[in-house]
């Protein structure tokens, strides 16, 4: 089981940590969230159980290693992603003892499925992170994606502002503010 | 804050992750033996609150944001490094809101004090896992650093067995086993 958790050190996502110049493992990705959920769990859109926010996040990636990230503004084949994603995490938890692997089903369950306030805060978190880090990275990942200001904007926000209203706005106030420095004028209309 | 939180991903361990050639990082160190308490949970030495173990793996390694990771088999300089990490925490958690800084330094401390079933649970995982992956890696970070079967078991089986003793058993075993194969023959006697 471990061994396989191991893999998800070796799934790479489009954004580099700050000042290294590999690219982000889903791993420390999903621990960087998680505490990134606890430092502003005071702004969620609704009170919220803190821990099963953390939970979800430690595990929503797990299906990766059998599929692969997929770069949030990849349109099209998303369901069967999804579904593929679910075969995995059913495969890999199923090496678990059996009620351990049912509780991380159903954390990956409620992720997925994003109708609780948990996983709707979850989710806002998950969308902010590699916000965050192209803030900090002269927009990186928008940039060698060909990623437009609309584009990241139409994509983020819905999920950002109904799990995490005040994130939003301090989000869209700095993407803004890029915007008019000039990270996106290089990306074509799209 | 999280521009300082993305650096623990810069922070190199001795253990390579799995089939990759370069070397693990502490944020997905945190991030896998989040995993692995919650999937041994039932194992632990007494009763514990699972979300509290996971809170104090999630953020124990922070500290190394300045210090740097320090392999456990480094003798003397204990203390000196454990000021350093305490300095070095109260530094990071006091970028957050102030509540949360206080609740993550906590648990920090905990771990640190290890002294209640949670943290000495969290002890156990926290060691166990680079035997585990030592074990699936032919032993490269001992054999790297030249480390003897007698010291791997002498630093890490008081730790382990106190905090989760079904977890030292499996362990004990294995590693009688790899030794048997000869997997510490090169390490001279220390």
């Amino acid at each position: 089981m471990q061994q396989m958790m191991d893999k998800l050190k070796g799934v790479t996502r489009k954004v580099r940590p700050l000042g290294l110049a590999r690219y982000e493992n889903s791993a420390e990705h999903s621990w960087q969230i998680a505490m990134l959920a606890a430092a502003l769990v005071s702004y969620a859109e609704a009170t919220v159980d803190i821990n099963r926010v953390i939970g979800m996040l430690l595990v929503h990636d797990i299906g990766e290693i059998d599929t692969g990230d997929t770069m949030v503004f990849v349109e099209g084949g998303w369901e069967e992603r999804k579904a593929a994603e679910l075969a995995a995490v059913k495969r890999i938890f199923g090496l678990l003892p059996e009620s351990r692997g049912i509780a991380f089903l159903e954390l990956w369950q409620e992720f997925e499925d994003a109708s609780t306030p948990e996983s709707l805060f979850a989710h806002a978190v998950d969308r902010a992170m590699p916000v965050l880090l192209n803030l900090s990275n002269e927009g990186q990942s928008w940039r060698e994606n060909g990623i437009s200001y609309e584009r990241v904007v139409g994509r983020i926000a819905p999920e950002i502002e109904a799990g995490c209203p005040a994130l939003w706005k301090y989000l869209e106030g700095r993407l803004e503010e890029v915007r008019k420095k000039g990270w996106f004028d290089a990306v074509k209309c799209d």
